[in-house]
């Protein structure tokens, strides 16, 4: 009855998140081992979901010939590596954003991918959100005419540890990616130049690790349309995740969700209920979404909804609004040549 | 690491969306055994969801000695005498509302449950939504004062079939029983007297099979607070579900859920989603959660959350508003003497 | 240049504000003069606005040639007697509401209105409001095809002073005398029976002179739909004004009016602002549109906007609420028969 | 009774409304002339408001003693011009935005103003609506801490003709100066640098004028906040003006205004209004507000609320943006320097 048997690698936030999103969803699928290099303090959390083994060494996941795909859940900076010889091994691959900052990197991982005819999907959820998805269809069912305007609000609600920011690429290879990825999704073209602004305003802390806190990015796209996207390391009143697009015949937009609906009128104004927390509540159903897909691609033998390409991309956007933001100007995206590429 | 073993009795819509919430949430929780009259439609259906007994009698679920706990989610006629059966064998009982259309048959069930010990839980979903929860907090929190005035509106989108209206019990205890249950959940009062105004505008052949399909009853409340249902069958636009406390310190209220946020401005106006559509999309998570807490409930021997007197007053209540729209007044709910309810 | 002279009887808060209404919005129109028992106390006021004659004496007002028209806006006591003197007189005649607490005094106004064929209207505001109109048209137009659930919310910021309430005929004829008024005008029907259900919640002392001050009034329309208001005399967040007209093909509804659209996001939640905070701020547009009309239907020869028959309907209405409050049943409204009409 | 005798110079469609606003709002301005090139169009206009003396020479105005405020609402290549009589004939002024293209002209009329002691105010419509001063206010008294993101969306229903275009000075001059204003308003801050991405994607013909149509504009705040403009010529479902202030504690918002609160709800999907459909009807009451608050700076001898600073840095802003576009590269503002202003 279980059609598909599956490993981990990685059992930080994200890796348990998608284990106990398959355990619950999809009987189908059979979670057989996962792997994490703190595989002791993972062990009682796994058997108490079903999993009956936990390895130290993702080896142990790769070789598993029984096994069908691999979810990469691990550092960023393993990712290509895993992808490689899992695609090697001939499984199937899920693999978190970014996959690797370095363009080349990814390139040459792309690469193994197409040669082994394996699958690869890449971990961005947002495009499986209800919301974004919606917008995403009207855009496309040409509801709104020619995209003129696309304008992206994505802001957390508090920055991460300094330690991570200090190899996570920056804000725009590690945040900022994601509203790449969503612009490419709503509007169906390609970001041509990008110009930052961007300032240190939430936490000197970040400044020093090298990394900025507040931006706002201008992009033009190959079909016409000019883009912006503003980020925050820190909106307090919660996760904020808003989208627009502006074209020839209106205008759709998204708004954050809610935990409830409820509105409370008293003396002392109207009041109702912050945005949902992060992203663990706000994108609750676009991760079981995204790897309800994921297997169906694999089930069906058919091209993943993110593919490797859409995983490249975002990351070659990253570089150039870094290069921008350092050189004070306006920059295309190089798509061809990658040496040289700038980061944080 | 299972720790109940479970059965459910009647497989139809209710049952098996119950059985598949299970399986996919409560990891804890094993449906050992299914009943239904219909066996053979539904054992593909169970198999591929890993229940390995299914059985035409459901005195094969009741008399299982493994089995600790039992669903009833067949027809209402039914209800009674499997809660009293079960109860007998020493099953905890979660019963889909209402228990039963005759009040002197419910209060026999629960004379039997109280006897026997066992936990009974009465289906009523609504409570486990995460709108109305916050309006209940809201209002318990005495964030709007003493309430004065509750408003519920319950709308369908489209009229059950007229062979299932004329076993329902009526609108009053088949549709606005929700909204009496949703009333005492909200006020934390009990209601005192009943009018009734209805009428059959929808489809006549709702009227000719004795029942009504618009309604507006107003109610007064033993805490001195007025309030007032509109149910309506059919809601072209979607299931409407929305209520309002309105008090001395303020006023609370929730809306419908959408699918979406999207909102869509043309040349023709500014569109935004339909509510969802109906029950099963509106509730699908409360209809988890009411499960979960069924079993937590029993895992920590507490008072179940809804209890067989929630059961049982809002059948008291249905009777009185079908009194006051056969006699034309306002009726008190007759809380002691069980005679002579009225119904459809 | 100026084609319309008018005078006003009564310089209370309103009478004042159709003054100001009048100078600032129809230069077309004189006011020529204005009367008031307490002439003494406006004469800076109507000075400063150009209003040259200032009366103790009310007949100064009406026996003046020049006038073509009379605002009446002193106390109810005196309208019906105004109303007969000015018709008498020639005089078109714009009236607060309610014409008189007493059916047969209406009766008799609207009889020598007629006789004299001079032109009556009277001074139901909300219906020149553009939500009220927009919801209104919606209905007309069959957006939302046959009226099923018609529901009105209209509760005060706070209640009038106790020597006001002893004259006003009670809730029903002072307050929900409006919202009879739009439920005629938002159904195109007649009402036939009222149900009263109402409570002393707010204030005591409201009590203790007669009245009510919460209530919920169910009511049947000739069309067959039902109807329901919900009336409070002090709403702690602001005047609620909204409404909804469910039907066979849809449902329309309208919300409060807020000062700004702002919307606040902090750590401790959303906040917005209340609604407008009383009739004079949320109807100030209508106040001035229904006067518009007024002098419109004069210079044009066509009929009221709200006519005589408009003023006396909701009147019997109020009493039968009344009657249904005090005898605790459902009552129709007698069309025909003044005597007897039950009143606070 | 009359405390100001004011002339208007252009009757245009703003001068007009003007004029129609003072006559039906302040009883204590009186309009005593009105000059226009076309005075014979506007003769009944004029007489039929009651203004007695209507001349083709705007001389006729500024000689006159008895007046002692002058509004300039004729076309933008006369107003610095007409300033500077005015100021040295001792009258206040009033002058429609912008006072130049030209900022050393700007600069010019600004210190005759200076030299002579009368009041100046410039014609910044949008600070005196309710919902973008709710959101200054909100932003000055620290609702949201420091700001750290400014995204204002303006957006026109139709762009305006060609003839137009040409002589405007082109959309950052002519449109989007407004949203400089506002910036400069909502931050209580100075604009440091620009960046403009625009493009024609709404009519070829305004890129063959010269000029573009769509664009984003990005802006460094000399407090540190960055902000960002976004316009375009044509949204089909109205006048689009919303903005919002993100900062440190909190994120402020205002959102456009409509005709009516009315939604619609049908099978079809829910339909509410569009925002109002152009500056007339959005900024209705701000018009007369900001006349009032001219009045009132001159009867009080206080500063007028939108001073001729105010009214010269959103011309240097437009002249930044234009050579940002046309140089491809972040352009800081010239506050000191004046000669070589790019424009279109």
């Amino acid at each position: 009855m279980q059609k598909l048997k599956i490993g981990i690698i990685g059992a930080g936030r994200i890796g348990r998140l998608h284990a106990e999103n398959i355990v619950a969803n999809f009987g189908y699928v059979k979670v057989k081992s996962i792997a994490d290099i703190f595989a002791d303090k993972i062990k009682d959390w796994a058997y108490e979901l079903g999993i009956k083994n936990v390895y130290t060494d993702y080896k142990e996941v790769i070789k598993d010939p029984e096994i069908d795909a691999v979810l990469i859940c691990s550092s960023t900076d393993t990712h290509a590596k895993f992808i490689i010889e899992s695609a090697k091994a001939g499984k199937h691959i899920f693999c978190e954003k970014p996959i690797d900052l370095n363009p080349e990197k990814v390139k040459e991982a792309l690469e193994v991918v197409k040669q082994e005819g394996v699958k690869l999907q890449v971990g961005f959820n947002r495009r499986f959100d209800a919301n974004f998805k919606s917008l995403r269809d009207a855009v496309m069912e040409g509801k709104i005419g020619d995209p003129h305007i696309i304008k992206i609000t994505s802001r957390d609600p508090s920055p991460p540890p300094i330690d991570y920011i200090k190899v996570s690429g920056g804000i725009f290879l590690d945040m900022t990616i994601h509203d790449f990825d969503i612009l490419r999704f709503l509007s169906g073209s390609e970001v041509e130049e990008v110009y930052t602004q961007a300032a240190v305003l939430v936490d000197p802390a970040i400044g020093e690790a090298g990394d900025v806190d507040t931006a706002i990015i201008t992009l033009k796209m190959k079909n016409g349309a000019l883009a912006v996207i503003d980020n925050s390391r820190k909106a307090v009143y919660g996760y904020d995740q808003r989208a627009e697009v502006f074209g020839s015949k209106g205008c759709v937009c998204i708004e954050n969700e809610v935990p409830s609906s409820m509105v409370l009128s008293t003396v002392d104004g109207v009041y109702s209920e912050k945005p949902k927390y992060f992203f663990l509540e706000r994108y609750k159903e676009a991760y079981i979404e995204e790897i309800r897909q994921f297997f169906e691609c694999i089930l069906k033998d058919t091209e993943p909804p993110v593919t490797g390409d859409d995983g490249l991309k975002p990351v070659l956007i990253g570089h150039a609004a870094w290069k921008s933001f350092k050189e004070g100007r306006p920059v295309k995206v190089e798509y061809d040549i990658m040496g040289g590429a700038e980061a944080m």
